[in-house]
């Protein structure tokens, strides 16, 4: 709860502050938010993480000062592990040592902390570090605010996702009060990229095509496509959904070869279009519009048998009633 | 003034309300807003416009009964005007009879009406109808704050560009607690296209080329792609900025052929660098950081011109310091 967080601070010095592997924004972000804060406070703080920051959010205040561990190495009063679904997630060994405040937005997470303080209401778990700024009565400053911002930013998926809440965007409010230009928060998320990006998204983009349906996109990247182009982990972010565009397209499927034979698979869907259950008959799982799953064997098979997966589900779901964009995609008829 | 344009409204019954031809998203979102305003406090009111509004945002509540005209042909009490830089904005004769009621966002525009309430702090027109309706004593309703919030989202590109404060996102968020679903207006502004989009998309992308210093991306679009793939107007939004997500990207120029020989172009930059110079320099204009202009004669010779033009203006920069990124997009330093 965040008055046991509250509580903690007050009465101790020495933390330290981690997120989950392959960090993201909301990672990032509400670890540097919470970073400041802790030491606008005078306390002793830093920020472990096992994997590297991404390059772009380097661009964040503090984010060079993230050091690098595969386990705690230092003494602390209390670690903050931040969207983190379990205690695993940081991937740094004697971590369940520790006196752990356990920081997420998640409803499925785990309670591993000695602490949980678990807000599924909140957009991102920097929307949570804002709340607790303002709980211990700490000041929103710049360095804080534009921490909290990203990290709002990229969940809420430029403020387009479900989860973006009036609460999200009063949030937001606040922290451009306190000092942050939202353009150059854009500037960091989007185009911070390397012209590989551009290049990968020419060759993938090219793959694009449709089902006989017209509702199911699919799309392909070749080992060959990252080798020609130099691409990097996280230059294909979002290409997944640039078929999504088109309204007549319920369900985009996006498969990247990993190894010869070996495939990493990416589905998106809109409205009531469950692609998790089609993962999950893949071995893989995810949300309802967002999953994932791994297949091997011959590329044109083992796409044509997710796409007609989909299609089928899509079938079934017409038989019931025609499928549409789920209610809260429906705005009010005049 | 806003205060004018409330003793206005509370004095008379009869209006009309237009905006500007080729209407965007804040044209049609703040007339649409303002409409259902007028309507809640037992107002004559109806939108009258020229041209078609854009297929997707007949998704808006109300979008489907605005009237389309020529000339005026009823008789008003008052005609609002909405976003419109000059009286001729809107293409409706006998407009310069009527009493006219400017309302726009834009420090440029001309004082044309009888009463002119320029707001330039406001991000939209849309922002500016809901401090309207809060003045007037009226509800926000689920109807207003769906037309208004696309205003916002459309006019801001999502919450991104420096117009983006503070005010916006509290008002962002009051439409949201009266009942907006963020996501399904996104829908709306980003989703709603045909395959015809994705089509053009993947025909445009495979042109992308960069200058040999590497700031530069040029880019495409012949008659016979828009043919091929039968796009409509509004399916290329936003094609211009693709490149602009590389960092090392300054500057993007996308040609659009019209007729044989005769290309209409569109030019992006990021930070200082000031395109609508370079528009000017061909008899185009447009703001720093986005303008355009119309060329004619060689397709090639008249590209590697443009590019070369913006290359020369990116060096003269360079001498003087090296470019980067305004300071507005600057993040304060750990």
């Amino acid at each position: 709860m965040l008055s046991q967080v509250v509580e903690l601070i007050e009465n101790n010095n020495k933390f330290a502050i981690t997120t989950h592997v392959r960090p993201d924004g909301d990672g990032i972000g509400s670890s540097l938010g919470l970073n400041w804060l802790l030491r606008s406070l005078d306390k002793d703080s830093e920020i472990i993480a096992r994997d590297d920051v991404p390059s772009s959010y380097l661009q964040l205040p503090g984010a060079g000062d993230i050091r690098k561990v595969s386990e705690i190495d230092r003494e602390y009063d209390a670690v903050f592990v931040m969207e983190c679904s379990d205690i695993k997630r940081p991937g740094i060994a004697r971590l369940d040592e520790q006196f752990v405040v356990n920081i997420d937005h998640h409803a499925t997470c785990e309670h591993f902390g000695t602490i949980n303080w678990i807000d599924p209401t909140a957009s991102a778990v920097g929307e949570m570090i804002y709340n607790l700024c303002k709980a211990i009565g700490g000041r929103v400053t710049k360095e804080i605010a534009e921490c909290v911002y990203l990290a709002l930013v990229t969940d809420t998926g430029s403020f387009h996702f479900p989860n973006t809440t009036d609460r999200t965007l009063k949030v937001a409010s606040e922290l451009v009060k306190a000092g942050v230009e939202p353009s150059a928060i854009s500037e960091v998320v989007y185009n911070s990229y390397s012209w590989s990006r551009v290049a990968l998204m020419q060759k993938v983009m090219a793959t694009v095509k449709r089902d006989e349906t017209g509702k199911v996109a699919f799309m392909r990247q070749t080992l060959e496509m990252v080798e020609e182009t130099g691409a990097v982990d996280g230059d294909n972010n979002g290409f997944v959904n640039m078929p999504l565009v088109a309204k007549e397209v319920f369900a985009s499927v996006y498969m990247r070869e990993v190894e010869p034979n070996s495939y990493r698979v990416s589905l998106r869907s809109k409205g009531d279009l469950n692609v998790a259950s089609i993962a999950e008959s893949f071995d893989g799982g995810g949300h309802k519009n967002a999953a994932g799953c791994r297949v091997e064997g011959n590329w044109d098979k083992r796409e044509s048998e997710l796409v007609s997966a989909i299609v089928e589900a899509i079938k079934k779901m017409d038989k019931q009633k025609p499928i549409q964009i789920k209610e809260e995609f429906e705005l009010s008829l005049a």
